[in-house]
């Protein structure tokens, strides 16, 4: 007499819940500096001082009665103008602070934009792989059908063939994320144009708009100066979901925001869809004084130099041992081929050296693993020699 | 081809809204002294001063990867254990920490177990009026029907012999908000347990629970000693969603939760369906320091004297002048009946007494219209020889 679909969510938990939840187990049986815990995306390096000085500041000189109450459901006017201005000013684009909706982080922001975009139990939703499993969950939810399109698996970049066969009359929008969770992979510029071409040409053909979904937490977590293309200047009917959780390390604040391109089609019509999908989820506005510590730390980011010492000592270990890895130019994930075809039986074996890794068939990858980097150098460096191992018993 | 019905809520400003934006252009019209401007259930007490303390103590204390990281989707394990112990202490119950999960806020807390809840498009929701019009968006976002069932107008408790009628086998969750927005009503015990024994002769009847959802932001907002029914205590299927908003004055903090009694029905379903609607519409977790804020805050409130004061003073001055009025014992409203049957037509002429006031149209009660009291006692001084001119006016 409940709802069977919602029970099924809440009492299947995520592969990475569950790896998470054995490692505490394990952890309690050995001691947690014997368990290298590789599976959660959870920002290992502290808020930037800038976050605890604006909290500081805010609850000592602002009037408590404004700074704790309700903003306007699309965020404090004061707020919005701020983050525009800053993208404005970063990427030579024209979003208006009428265009943007402060949220409760990503995940809220890409509830908010497919609920408010599905017209249609038929509409479509393309992704590349790997993908963030909770895509399916909140395309689903919002009343969609996820399509996954493979990726060339030879650096996971978009296979524009795979991409073009998988659009149809019914595909309402395309959700990309780049930098990439779980393969840190930049999209590169020639194969957004493409992308982003081969979309108008299917738009016009079709008579209605293809959506672009920028889903880009990870935005900030770029290394060796590497530039992501912010979609805004490539296409236009783009709508970007961005959170603060990583650049900022405040993934349990639940802040970020949906910001509409000023070249949307009928962009007023659907910033209004999403302010009604936002009220029909409950959300009523995003919390009220993260939305002024943020707009304070507009341009700062957490220290992400141990992200890039992980990175390069993971990377160049692990190729220097024998596994196939792909380069992750961002965010703090390396996205590793298992050595056999089965890569959950290859993370049972990783767990006989205490490694404890993602398999990534619920990313739409079957055989790779995910390994989350973003924890401490020390976990990496006595990790080494159980990797080594663990690729020798494979030889 | 986009949603056409999220299109609508967001097109669609709440009447609330439009006055209140009346409200700012006449304030730049003629100064914000001169209007009278009761539209908002604002609070307009500052939080405690222990909510700074909090944040202070621990921005300052505490490790941030912690404070401002992830917590599980239920939320964190230490804030729902003194949360459940709180409650258990006060109300005598035996709620445990497993059937707590924290949310942001009222508005989240409601989608989230009517989404849980909801099997079907035939699931209806049966309410009292007077109710927060946002019920019917919430019911119809999670795919059931909401069925207004009227009050006694003389006293706005509960009409047992209607309330009988509207149950039918598709009665799913009895919605019950208590003290009341608008009319400020506390339902007595009487009515509660007769309408909980109603619940129960049905529910057997048909040989499913009939849930009870308590809506209760304003569950500290009561004058004179008035006790609040703790609904856990009158019938096993309850679901209490609570929020910080109001007895903190932290509205726009987005916080939070949903408790399930240990006696409802399947209450382990319960909870999964609950943490899987959660995970559905993008909530991740309730803000993770807040979470810490108000769980130091346990047992403490805003001064809430103020809005006491301006109750006794604008219920006695109104009914002086000849206005009929509903006694509030709790929340921050004043129901009062409009001397002429168009509520709307009322609250037009009282505008040219720059009085803004909500009809109560959208509230279920034609006729009716609600006055929010959490403004300060100043501005009621200063509007009541303005709603002595508008009675006048109809004598």
């Amino acid at each position: 007499m409940i709802n069977e679909t919602m029970y099924g969510l809440g009492s299947r938990r995520s592969v990475i819940r569950e790896i998470f939840e054995y490692g505490n187990r394990r952890r309690a049986e050995i001691g947690a500096d014997k368990v290298f815990d590789f599976s959660l995306g959870n920002p290992s390096v502290p808020a930037p001082r800038e976050v605890e000085e604006a909290i500081l500041d805010l609850v000592k000189n602002s009037d408590p009665i404004a700074l704790h109450g309700y903003t306007s459901a699309q965020g404090d006017a004061g707020v919005r103008r701020a983050i525009a201005a800053d993208l404005n000013a970063r990427y030579a684009t024209n979003i208006s602070p009428d265009s943007i909706y402060m949220t409760c982080g990503a995940a809220a922001s890409l509830c908010i934009i497919l609920k408010a975009l599905n017209a249609s139990s038929a509409d479509e939703y393309i992704t590349f792989t790997p993908f963030f499993p909770e895509y399916r969950v909140f395309v689903e939810a919002a009343g969609g059908r996820l399509v996954p399109v493979a990726s060339d698996p030879a650096d996971f970049q978009i296979d524009l063939e795979a991409f073009e066969k998988a659009i149809t009359p019914n595909t309402k929008a395309v959700i990309v994320n780049s930098p990439n969770n779980p393969s840190g992979v930049v999209f590169t510029p020639e194969k957004l144009k493409a992308a982003c071409a081969l979309m108008e040409k299917k738009s016009k053909e079709y008579g209605h708009p293809i959506y672009l979904i920028s889903d880009e937490p990870y935005r900030e977590l770029v290394y060796d100066g590497k530039e992501v293309p912010f979609l805004v200047n490539y296409y236009d009917n783009t709508v970007i979901c961005y959170s603060f959780s990583k650049s900022l390390s405040l993934p349990g604040e639940r802040i970020g925001y949906i910001a509409l391109s000023n070249k949307l089609e009928d962009e007023r019509r659907v910033y209004a869809a999403v302010c009604g999908a936002g009220r029909a989820l409950g959300y009523v506005c995003a919390p009220s004084m993260m939305q002024r510590v943020v707009v304070k730390c507009l341009g700062k980011t957490a220290d992400t130099s141990v992200y890039k010492t992980n990175r390069d000592l993971l990377y160049n270990a692990l190729t220097a041992y024998g596994y196939t890895c792909i380069y992750p130019d961002g965010a703090f994930y390396l996205f590793v081929k298992s050595p056999e075809a089965d890569a959950n039986a290859f993370c049972l074996k990783a767990r006989e050296q205490e490694l404890l890794l993602v398999p990534a068939d619920d990313f739409g990858t079957p055989g790779f693993v995910r390994i989350a980097y973003c924890v401490s150098t020390e976990q990496i460096q006595n990790a080494l020699p159980a990797f080594q191992k663990l690729m020798e018993s494979y030889q």
